[in-house]
């Protein structure tokens, strides 16, 4: 039988993947809205953020706590910090899909995609769920393998926010000056809620093996 | 008479000071590679970064270390958990100069930042420059007060960086698409440099008070 303290530390991961599930729904809703120009979804998204926030700080607040009632060492410890450093990943991926779905706001009723960027910036948030997807489940399985193959998924990502500059750069790019902001904006965000999950997942792989991925796939 | 182990705590401290600094060299460099299209500058800042990940890479794996011989308790486990923290903070930091010489050395021999921007650009350099100091200093001293400070001094950055947005985004621009896409960016830089200042501030509140700065400033 499990104790109290084990419960508790079994708590935060179900907090944790709560937190993904949440930040992946704000993605692909944040997608949805910026694509269809949807102001009631945009509003939805930003509103719907503090339910992440408010997670995260009861994961901060549980994790104080137990540090001041026990003394978590090995395993334990590390499933702390790490928690704490995915929770961060996480609560600032809500803040990125939140972002994107700010942009939709201020261009509503128009949209900020140029038609010719509609199907990069889809596949973005395509991708941007993948990744979150399978990070919230090797935060729930703790399966390193797949933790690993974050690393390689996440250059899709850097792959479609290449092609995107080379639309805004193309010398017939007819959209101006404002739109382009939006786009360099918006392909930022993707990119850095990417990397985020890249980042909750190799915390996998630490809890799990007490060394940094980059440490593991040397091996 | 001090033992080894609080010794390495306090080698934490020196270390994450040492980060601070060269943080704060590498944005002020960056700054000046922008500003005067410095090739030689630019390649310095990028580089040099490499510094500031192997002295993170440092504190971590000091950290883990720590972790595994002692079991830290109380004071000595938030600074753990606050070093692991601002050492991610720094590390980030070191990354967004690094992003700002990039663009210098991208638009080289030109400027990627067309006149009439380079006064507001200079000055979210100085605001940067401001704020790592007094993070760095806070973390030497564990000064509260002062720690404390910092979230009032980052609306000066967002001030800037709006400003920035407003000539972006004035009908008169006439640089065309791509020195507006280097200037988000760029801007977006600094505003997250500075941010992450303000993160490390935050760690050394809860490393001395044991509480978020959110619920320090409410007493």
């Amino acid at each position: 039988m499990r104790d109290a303290y084990h419960d508790e530390l079994d708590a935060l991961t179900v907090r944790l993947v709560e937190m993904t599930r949440l930040v992946r729904s704000a993605i692909s809703r944040a997608t949805t809205a910026l694509l269809d120009a949807d102001l009631h979804l945009a509003e939805s998204v930003i509103s719907h953020d503090e339910e992440v926030d408010r997670i995260f700080a009861e994961v901060e607040t549980s994790i104080f706590d137990l540090m001041a009632r026990q003394q978590p060492v090995a395993v334990d410890l590390r499933m702390i910090i790490a928690a704490l450093r995915m929770g961060a990943d996480l609560e600032r991926m809500g803040d990125l899909a939140q972002h994107v779905a700010k942009v939709a706001r201020l261009r509503h009723p128009e949209s900020a995609v140029p038609p010719e960027m509609r199907a990069t910036i889809l596949e973005m948030g395509q991708v941007a769920e993948r990744l979150v997807t399978k990070a919230g489940s090797c935060v729930a399985s703790r399966d390193v393998e797949t933790a690993l193959e974050l690393e390689a998924d996440d250059d899709a990502m850097d792959r479609l926010h290449r092609r995107l500059f080379k639309v805004l750069m193309a010398p017939d790019w007819r959209y101006g000056v404002e739109p382009a902001i939006d786009v360099t904006l918006i392909g930022r965000y993707y990119e850095r809620y990417a990397d985020h999950a890249v980042r909750v997942a190799r915390d996998v792989v630490y809890l799990v093996t007490g060394s940094r991925p980059h440490d593991v796939t040397a091996m």
